[in-house]
């Protein structure tokens, strides 16, 4: 069965980045050679792709374009009222909330995983579809103190599995549900 | 030397207390019978303890009052701008930033280290003073979306260590310093 997992990266308290939208607090901390979810074993199991429109800008103005293509070659959904200016390859645009594309999606999946990429309020809506099974987090060694929130709404979850990735602390969590 | 340690509990989005003050999301976890860090050895280490006036007030509102007496035996100073409506045995009422007030809270901790109760502007308050040595954080397999910051600034941390106390992550950082 198709899980959706937000695998992301967070500050101490709770920031996916920074008030500039800057990562360079992230991307500064070193990583040792074993995580417990290692990207390339994760990436391998996903069948499409779901994400925000400033998750998505950022990708691409970061490291997102390969010779003009989205680098994810999952079918991606991207959930944005502002239409792109010209059609990418992979990338269907949609709106609403995210239950109304739920088939779709699956579908793209085709029996793997589905990956939410951020942002926070994106995923707090899966969540709230019960289209959110998974949170994977690396956690920075920073206080960031304002910035792009995590999750926006009340979940439960429960601790699976946590580790150590150099400067990273990776941790595991199942969602339960919304929080009444 | 006297350690500034910062003991407290978050969710994992970052918050101390909900947009309530409430901590219900915290107090229904299950604990184990072990913690990296029991509170009993914790608390025999401090000498002074530092509190805001939201926590004080939350404190003694839930469970801080022993037959009208501060729950802590150790030397308390609260920072606040408004007074006590009456003096209380063993609380020091000051306000200002922390530096002021250095040479007194370690007189008053004797080489025993100093607990930061909270909440997290006091906390940040008392990194930028230098004034804060070591984390030790609950995580909560919760996000809360909205509340009380986990701690007001950008700093650096690193991971000491991390394991788990029945539903709670807890991990211990050392704080190097404000992050620029």
């Amino acid at each position: 069965m198709t899980a959706y997992r937000y695998y992301t990266a967070t500050s101490l308290d709770g920031f996916l980045a920074d008030e500039h939208d800057s990562l360079d607090w992230l991307l500064s901390q070193p990583t040792g050679e074993h995580s417990i979810l290692p990207y390339g074993e994760f990436i391998a199991g996903i069948g499409a792709i779901i994400t925000g429109r400033t998750t998505f800008d950022w990708v691409l103005a970061h490291d997102g374009v390969v010779d003009g293509a989205w680098v994810f070659t999952q079918l991606t959904f991207l959930f944005t009222h502002r239409g792109l200016d010209a059609p990418r390859e992979g990338v269907t645009v949609v709106s609403g909330p995210p239950a109304g594309h739920r088939a779709a999606i699956e579908a793209a999946a085709a029996g793997r995983d589905v990956w939410i990429v951020g942002g926070g309020d994106l995923a707090a809506e899966c969540a709230r579809s019960g289209m959110l099974d998974e949170i994977f987090v690396s956690i920075a060694p920073v206080t960031l103190g304002a910035g792009r929130p995590l999750l926006g709404g009340r979940f439960d979850l429960e601790l699976r599995e946590h580790g150590t990735n150099g400067a990273l602390l990776e941790v595991r969590f199942a969602v339960l549900g919304e929080r009444t």
